[in-house]
């Protein structure tokens, strides 16, 4: 086994893996690489790759940094650079190389999206004046307050509380209800706009996206809107 | 040969290639795939692809597009997509196949520069309005008037103007001209910011762009620019 790819925060059905028990458990087993994508768990949750012993991390900046998307942000341990020096796969755009290359001068070796860069830098400026402790003690924070406002109004939330992600929460609908229906009328009705399931999960659970610039008010109207929407069936 | 790679227009040097010319030696005396990076061309110089016989033509949102950097675009012809399908390199976000599946829906397999894209549709709705034919005349107009200012103040052109660029004019700076200090002057007394010279030619030329939106009068302010600049030493 040479690498092992975890999904830190699987957005569709709002589970967030355990992932210090699980590298614990790579790590005492195996010698493998942990490559671990957190795209929308990274800035929202709490990810000590050094302590963890994570190789490769990457994450977007559409996601709980609060930017537009367009920049993806990767991490390497240095781990992951031998694996990287051993590695034939042909490689250009994403030569992680010469993106350590032109670190050196402060540069990518490619025009960035600045749009997104110039916004990212000043998500990170609010994040470091907010304190990254705060950020993610808020996320917590909202996605608790998430998931009691749904059993509140009756509905359960899909994956065990334990592994209920503090970026996105999904809340299993009653059966025979028809989850596009809801999403739909919710954004007609409300201008509010919910996920739906995917695949297998289409229309059987709605989804809540507490990300970033997300507070207590506008998740009280979204679940509000949930209620009465689905009171009118 | 498998395939023939040709920069269009060249930036650093502002040589534009003579793409038509070229693609019909290629196709006389091979069977290779033409593949064209059109990076800083496309939208600015005429690229006759299917004319042409081009296979493949990338180009970039932030280049004579008029919209910020984040998106690439690239056509494929049926010969590409015949390679494609031979194609052993690994492949996944720049999978082509998974973009001409989702092309069917109308959306990208992966979330987009979406502050890009919303510009780049603006500007082609602009582009559309104004004519493609007009938005060609433009850039070599714009082109030509440059070079015809830059040689009314002493300067040579660095191509032979068969080969100039439509969209970037590289121009020579008399000899013992420190071009670095040049551009620092201009940018510093004016505003202005000139393209200095890349590796072999830096310091020894002055680039000057002229994609998208540029004007006469923008384009005699950097030339009065430089021509008093000179004058100083």
């Amino acid at each position: 086994m040479r690498a092992v790819l975890i999904t830190h925060n699987e957005s569709s059905t709002g589970v967030r893996n355990p992932l210090k028990e699980l590298c614990e458990i790579i790590k005492t087993h195996s010698d493998a690489l942990i490559l671990v994508d957190a795209v929308s768990s990274a800035a929202g949750s709490i990810i000590s790759t050094d302590a963890w012993g994570i190789d490769v991390v990457a994450t977007a900046s559409q996601k709980s940094w609060i930017a537009p998307p367009g920049i993806a942000m990767v991490s390497f341990s240095d781990k992951a650079w031998k694996a990287y020096d051993k590695s034939k796969c042909p490689k250009y755009y994403y030569d992680m190389d010469q993106y350590r290359e032109y670190l050196k001068i402060g540069q990518p070796p490619f025009t960035p999206s600045l749009t997104t860069m110039y916004t990212l830098h000043e998500s990170l400026k609010n994040m470091v004046n907010e304190g990254i402790e705060s950020v993610f003690e808020r996320h917590s924070k909202i996605a608790q307050f998430t998931r009691d406002l749904a059993k509140n109004i009756g509905l359960d939330i899909l994956p065990e509380e334990n592994y209920a992600s503090d970026t996105v929460t999904a809340i299993k609908l009653p059966k025979n209800v028809d989850g596009k229906m809801i999403v739909n009328q919710v954004e007609k009705n409300y201008n509010i706009i919910l996920g739906g399931g995917q695949q297998k999960l289409a229309g059987k659970i709605i989804r809540v996206g507490h990300m970033g610039w997300i507070n207590q008010e506008d998740i009280e109207k979204a679940i509000l809107a949930l209620k009465e929407t689905l009171d009118t069936l």
